[in-house]
Order: structure tokens, then C-alpha cells, then sequence
């Protein structure tokens, strides 16, 4: 089977790229040049079957994803279903299986079988924790382990992989004498650190990055390209573990695009607002276009219980400087792993950074929505207000504890602005 | 009595000063510097006493207002007092009441009681509510009552007021001419408006700012230079009624300073992204660095029930680009009165884009809130994690829901990403 980005080299439209360019209304070239030159990214493994296939990259809407998966402290595989299907009905482009407890295998199947956007995963969990469960420790994990988990998720229709490629050796064997604030915060980072340095050897992903691609190659899963040195706190942003791993990242799309193999970067993690700019330009440059796939930023550390609104206001920004895939944090984010409250409340959250961004990116494109709702206030058409909201249901469930006179809302009551306006003076405009 | 600038430009440091140059750890000759200058309002009635004085402007932390008051169709004036309360516990830095319904002294008088923060209101509401009780119109309001309710709540001890002296004649009968998308959303703006047309008279605020500032002089009113042009949708954004009722806004700074009055000036209101930095600029040259009072900016029109966060993005951007002072949106908004939780909940997300920005004005200063809950975090401190949260309570409540091993979080369990660095790599470091 041929790649997305193997049939758009050729100059072939995909039946997905068909689909995608005909939803984000452009011209079915733009995507195909998109995708041949790896600015555009489209996750879909060549064995996954009926799911909405989803473009991400440059000019195209903001994409969003939830993450959702069992910890060693909270492990109820239903509960993780559950919370894909609930993201999926907020709104969620993508889904990604974080478990790192229970049946893996079983519960990444059950996810896959249940959503109908594209699954990501990070296969180095599975691999460090099927280690620890054998020997009791993670830096058992072999080269063989790991790759044999990534063949594994890629046969089982997996449709992007987090890799954390560039976690080298250089980079860990430095961070022993340049100290950083927060270390690292990234658990897939954080297992190849240790493993590394255990064993005295290269990243397994980094040294054999090749035989990754071929894999990748075999099955279209979209190389994910890991920040395991993402900074942990606003103090270690933008420093040099971060950028160095980006640097190598840099080479990796490379080398991906060669193999005709689809990659996009993950970024930062805690950022204050004034280096979000920065942060997106160097990806964007250093990593040749390629998609941008962002965690949060989260721009204070201050706020645990509002890190969805944190993650807001950096995505937000990210978005609108020209990243193009936004990771959802929730209220829970910093305290402990989500409730399915919370997933609803996190993909909102960063919906609502995503299409702020969509404005300034795509223009009237993205605008359409808004101006949608305004002729609705305008008309004090509640009834078609609520349902066009971003989300129907809390917009609905508020008006419908607010009493108030019928065309007016309570704030204002009988001296609402916008009533006064257009009985008395707008008649004129 | 003298005013604060009064002082100031006399070189002298007024009690207030001292207080609020201790506060802000700034030199107490940048605070008469900058009040002398009308870079910074210090919004207290000469009246008003126990109150925490507030310095807004240039190089201070970025303040918090939060509205409340009854409407005719939630009139409850207890339930405004106890959200006035709600919302200087979760650290709203000023309070403002723009009641239109039920006995409006007494509800003014009962906040200003028992808040011990900067109080606002917006006199215009009261004439014009007065005038339609007594004749059925809001038109009917004379020159003379409007001042005379301005005075009444300076004699009251109002500290800052939103007087729309910019919905001025010229720009009401050009609306006629040039349409607008959503009219006018300001309520003042709009009684301004209809009392103009009707009486076919320029806008007495404009026509006679000089015994506006005289009143203003008398007590130590700071005056807050209302936008009631301010955009009601992102299509309306930075259009000419705005802009052009911001020209005139930053003649009447200047005039104000002239007679030693404290101003401000109010702005949007509903802009996306890519504006927002435009507009703060535009402000702080047409106005001469006066403080910047924004509303939102609200960045997108499509998420009624989240307008918190809709608000918290453009709030921390035009914090980053140098507005002063941000108004809180609740949840309710576009939608109706707030609840006191929803009240809180828009404090606390106003102040966590206040604090996004500070961390770009103020840096160290404001970091090391940040870096404080990073090193609890390094050290899995959760009792001071808590502790120090923006919302102690909320962070409080998440995480006791959450079973999960004492030192990790229920995220990631015995995978910990910080615990296994700190363990076996940090030791390096």
C-alpha cells in the first residue's frame, strides 16, 4: 500500500484527501501539495477503516485532540471508553490512548473500535511497562521490545504514534551538568532517559530511525515527533534541552519526508505568552513547515483546576502564530487524571482556543460561525443562538435557569442595549 | 481636598501612593511619576475610607474588576451584595454596580458598605431609569438630573465612574448613514443615543465635561471614559464609530489632566486575536498612555456559557500588549445575569489572563508565584501545591476526589515522569 504522501508526490488525489479538502473548502491541490511536501498531515494507518479522515497543517482548520488512558492509581478501561466517546462528541478531531495500566493491548482496541476520528498512541509506554511488569524495572525494555510494540500498534490500525526520536544520548549525558528547573516531565522522555543512560547506549528510535520509518511506511502511521524535553514549568521554557531536542527533530522530518513517511512535531508544554511566537516560528522553520501539535502552552504555572482555561489562552496564541493542532489539557491537568467531566470541559476549552485562532487564520472561512450568531443576537433569535453554540447543551442548560423576559436576556432586562438600538435608531442605519 | 494627581504633580506622595508603591514593589517616586502624568489612576473617593487603595497603569499588576447589580427581571439586592463579596474573596480588585432595577442608592450604598475595594458605577443607568419611571422614557432624563445623580454618587463615595462622553452628536447621526453590524451593545452608550436623537441636543457629558471634572475634582472621582461604541460582535471589531469615539476619548484625557481629574478609558469588547494589539496600542498613543479598562476582549461570539474563556484569551493578550485593567466576563454572559458561582468563576478567570500577562510586564516579580509552585511541584509538595493555588479551593476539591498514591498524581501513578527524573536522573543535575 502507498502513503498519503507517496500518492501526493505522484500528484494522485487519496480518496481522504478528496473528503478533507472538500470539508475544509479548499482546492484539492492545496491539500495534495500539502501532503506531498509534508506541510499537511493526514493520520490515517492503511488498516483503519470507516473514521472521518482529518487534514492537519497549514491553512487548514485547527485541530484538536483528547487525550484519554488508565493510570496505575485509576484503572477502569470502561471509563476510558467512555471518555473517548464523550471528546468525540464535543468535538475532538483525534483520540489518544495514554494507558499505562490494565490490558493495553485490550483496551487500545476498545478505544479503536469505538471511535470513529483518528487514534493516536505512545508505544514506548506499553513497551517500558511491559518490562517493569516482567523484571520490575522500565530500562529492561530492549530495542526488540519496542520496536515489536510499535509493529504491533501499527497492525492493530493505530493511525499516529508519539516517538520520542529525539531524546539522544548527547542531550541526557548534558543535562548532568547544565541543570534545568523542572527536569523532565514527559513520561515517554523520561523512559528513554533512564534507558539510555542505564544501558550507556543511543535512543533505540533515534539509532534506528530508519527501520521506525519503515514500519511507518508500511502501515501510513503518522510519526508524531515526541518533545520529551518539553518544558515543565514557565521557568524552563524555551531552553536549551527544548530546543536542542527540536533541533534534531528538525533532521528527523527530513529524513521522514524521504521515506515518504508523514511526521508532525509535538511542542511545548509550559510557555509564557511572550515566547509562544518564538516558539512556533522555530518549529516552523527548523522543522521545514511540517505540522505543529501543541500541549496547551500552558502560560502560568499558578492555576491547577483552570489549566483548560491556561491551555486556552496559549493554544489560542499558538494558533493563531501558526500552529495547527492543539492537545486539550483539562481542569484536572497538574492534580491527577480527568473525570469525563473534565474531558468534556478540556475539549471545549481548547475548541474554543482552536477556532479563535481559525479566525485570524482562515478569515471568513472561520468567521461565517460567528456572523451566524450575531445575526441571532441581533434578532434576539435565542432559539437558534443556543443551538449554534459551541456547546448547545451548557449554553442551553444556563438560559433555561435564567428567568427572564422572552426576547431580552436578564442582564439587561426591558433596558436591553441591543433592543433600544434597533427599535429607536437602527432602523436608520 | 486635593486630588491624588493634584498631589502628585505637586511631587508629593499621598498616603494611597505609599501604600500601593509598597504593595506593587515599585519606587514610590514611579507612582507620583506616573499618577502626576495620568499613567496610573489611584481610584479612591476622597469620601471613601477603609479601603485597600488600587494603583492601575503602566509597570502595575494588572487589576481585576468584577460587575454586578440587579436588572428588572433579577432584581435581589442581597444576592448583588453577596456577589459583590464572592468576588473580592476570590481577589477582584475592584467592584462595580450597574444595577437597573429596585431602589438603586440603597443597593449602592449597601455595596459600597461592605466592600473594601475601589467601587464603580454608571450614573447614566440611574437618570435614565429615574426619567422612564417618571415619564415612561428614558429620553425625558435633563441635563440637570444626570448631574445630579453623578453627584449623588460622589457624595456617596463612588470611586470611579463610566461617563460616555464619547457618543457624541456627530458620530450618533453618522450611524444613520453608515451601517453597523450589531448597532450598539453599551446600555449608557445607547441611552446617550436615544437622548440625542430624541432631543436633538449633543450629549450633555460632552457638552459640559468641564463641570463633569469639576464634580469629578471635587471628590476624587476617577473618571472611566466609556466606550459606548465598543464593538457587539467580532464583524464590528476596530470599525470607525469605535475608533472615532476613541479620538475624542483621548481629547478629554487630555482635558482631564489638565484640571488634575484621574482618567482612564474603557475598550472592547468584542475583537479577534489579530486585532487585539492594534486596538491596545491605539489607546495608549490617541490617549496618552492613560490606563487601558478592557471589557473581554471577547475573541470569538460562538461560545455562550464559556465567554470566561472566550475573555481570558483576548484579556491576557491585551495584558501582554499593555491594557491595565480587565473587566471579568462570567460564564452567563450573552446569556443572562450571573449566578454568584458564575461571578466567581469570572473572577478567577480574569485573573489568571491578568497573571498570564503579568508574567510578560512585571517578570521576576511576577514569577516567582510561579516558580514558588513549581519547586512544591519538584518536590511532589501537594499540601503547598494546594496552598498556594490561585484557587485553593478549587484545586482543594479536584484533587480530593482523586484516589491516587500520596506523592505522584493519578495522571500518571508509579509512572511519574518528575518522580523517576528526580530519582534516578535529577540526582546528576
Amino acid at each position: 500500500m502507498s502513503t498519503q504522501m507517496e500518492e501526493a508526490k505522484k500528484g494522485k488525489a487519496t480518496e481522504e484527501m478528496k473528503i478533507i479538502a472538500r470539508d475544509e473548502e479548499v482546492p484539492l491541490n492545496f491539500i495534495i501539495r500539502g501532503v506531498a511536501l509534508g506541510r499537511i498531515v493526514i493520520p490515517k494507518n492503511v488498516r483503519r477503516e470507516n473514521i472521518n479522515p482529518k487534514g492537519i497543517g497549514e491553512s487548514l482548520r485547527i485541530k484538536v485532540n483528547a487525550n484519554v488512558g488508565t493510570s496505575t492509581d485509576l484503572c477502569d478501561p470502561e471509563l476510558e471508553v467512555l471518555k473517548a466517546k464523550v471528546a468525540v462528541e464535543a468535538g475532538a478531531d483525534t483520540i489518544m490512548d495514554l494507558s499505562t495500566a490494565g490490558d493495553l493491548d485490550t483496551i487500545r482496541r476498545m478505544i479503536l473500535k469505538v471511535v470513529n476520528v483518528p487514534l493516536g498512541t505512545v508505544p514506548i509506554y506499553q513497551a517500558a511497562i511491559e518490562a517493569a511488569r516482567k523484571s520490575g524495572s522500565i530500562v529492561d525494555m530492549t530495542e526488540d521490545s519496542i520496536f515489536n510494540v510499535i509493529e504491533k500498534h501499527a497492525k492493530d490500525g493505530v493511525d499516529f504514534m508519539t516517538v520520542h526520536c529525539g531524546v539522544t544520548k548527547r542531550i541526557v549525558e548534558k543535562l548532568k551538568d547544565k541543570p534545568r528547573f523542572m527536569g523532565m516531565v514527559s513520561r515517554g522522555g523520561v523512559f528513554h532517559a533512564l534507558w539510555i543512560i542505564h544501558n550507556n547506549e543511543e535512543n533505540p528510535l533515534y539509532k534506528n530511525f530508519d527501520y521506525l520509518l519503515e514500519i511507518a511506511k508500511e502501515y501510513d502511521v503518522t510519526l508524531s515527533l515526541g518533545d520529551g524535553l518539553r518544558p515543565g514549568c514557565i521557568l524552563d521554557a524555551t531552553d536549551w534541552p527544548q530546543i536542542e531536542e527540536l533541533l534534531t527533530i528538525g533532521t528527523l522530518v527530513e529524513r521522514a519526508r524521504e521515506k515518504h513517511v508523514q511526521a508532525m512535531v509535538e511542542g511545548p508544554g509550559h510557555l509564557p505568552l511572550h515566547h509562544i511566537q518564538t516558539n512556533v516560528q522555530l518549529e516552523k522553520s527548523v522543522c521545514k513547515g511540517a505540522p505543529f501539535y501543541v500541549l496547551g502552552p500552558v502560560v502560568t504555572d499558578i492555576a491547577p483546576g483552570y489549566d483548560h482555561i491556561v491551555s486556552a489562552i496559549g493554544g489560542a496564541l499558538a494558533g493563531m502564530y501558526g500552529a495547527d493542532f492543539l492537545c486539550y489539557v483539562t481542569p484536572a491537568e497538574h492534580l491527577g487524571l480527568p473525570t469525563v467531566e473534565d474531558v468534556r470541559e478540556g475539549v471545549i476549552a481548547a475548541r474554543i482556543a482552536a477556532h479563535a485562532a481559525d479566525i485570524v487564520r482562515l478569515g471568513d472561512k472561520a468567521l461565517k460561525w460567528d456572523k451566524l450568531m450575531s445575526e441571532f443576537r441581533v434578532k434576539m433569535d435565542w432559539k437558534n443562538q443556543l443551538k449554534i453554540a459551541l456547546d448547545e447543551k451548557k449554553a442551553k442548560e444556563i438560559r433555561s435557569k435564567i428567568k427572564t423576559s422572552e426576547d431580552a436576556c436578564s442582564m439587561c432586562g426591558r433596558f436591553c442595549a441591543l433592543k433600544l438600538y434597533w427599535k429607536h435608531l437602527g432602523r436608520c442605519v
